[in-house]
């Protein structure tokens, strides 16, 4: 319906980061792209005449995270995650191996962050790496197994949604970064 | 056996790039790792007290390259590819879209390139990607369906095979691109 195409409800914010980052494309603005689903390839039949197909295959854990790509000439690496708590975001939806990434990319000289989007106050965020990997690292000290909502409001920017870059992030990342 | 362990022959090339990016990361010289094959999932089914199991799948084309991350500070793209042709490495290889895409990279200031294993020489070159845009424009006027063996020796670096770092690329980007 023509709803959904002018309301962020409908969407997941992953199809709402994978048609912003056509538009980028199309426009010239950058090129980021979703890395496809790791997958363990178990039994392929071959049939003849046609297709392919795989017969036995089982999701593998992701070593890196979501998305990645060239912005400014700088290297863009991140992470989209949801939640429908509403006064902090869980560490649990994060794997060990993403935080190891992201501490690289950032020691690299890359750009990392998180897009993060609270579904009850429907809000989406855009959240500096270093502020995730300072909470992980931080569990074992205080406990505290999650971010609190007021420190994605503080250290995190909201991201602006916009009809065709319809989760605008790269205009946060221009604030925040260049 | 151990011969294999000291020789070219008997890896493929993607796995001896997989081996090499794991030496680089482990050693903090890069993050750069391939991208996951991209599957169209058709159907899984969820069984009890088990994992999930894809039962019907497709292999899809890529949109993009093989491989990408950062290095120096800067995005890192290419492709590899194995050819058993002695005097060129024929177009038909590439895809439309993994050029545009290579295209799109060097224009946001990224360093794309291919990584071509000559298999009868048993010769692996980094073969600039602003060539392979070259000859692959050039098709239309004058035909040719292949980059002959000759513009990849002369403009391209024959890349050092070594213990560790199998297939020492990054040596070569250094000396092409730093
Ligand atoms: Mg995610
Ligand atoms: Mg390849």
């Amino acid at each position: 319906s023509t709803k959904i195409a002018y309301s962020n409800r409908g969407m997941s914010l992953e199809e709402d980061i994978n048609v912003t980052n056509s538009y980028y494309l199309e426009t010239n603005r950058a090129v980021i792209h979703k890395k496809p689903t790791p997958i363990q390839i178990v039994n392929v039949n071959y049939p003849k005449r046609s297709a392919a197909v795989i017969t036995e295959a089982y999701f593998k854990q992701a070593s890196t995270t979501d998305y990645n790509g060239i912005y400014q000439g700088k290297h863009i690496d991140f992470e989209a995650k949801e939640t429908k708590n509403k006064t902090s975001f869980p560490l649990a939806n994060i794997h060990e191996h993403q935080i190891r990434h992201m501490n690289a990319i950032l020691k690299h000289g890359g750009i990392s962050f998180f897009i993060i989007r609270f579904k009850e106050h429907d809000e989406t965020y855009l959240y500096p790496g270093e502020k995730i990997v300072y909470f992980w690292e931080q569990q074992n000290n205080d406990g505290r197994k999650s971010v609190p909502y007021t420190s994605i409001q503080k250290d995190g920017v909201l991201i602006p949604f916009k009809y065709q870059a319809r989760i605008d992030y790269l205009s946060v990342v221009d604030q925040l970064y260049f």
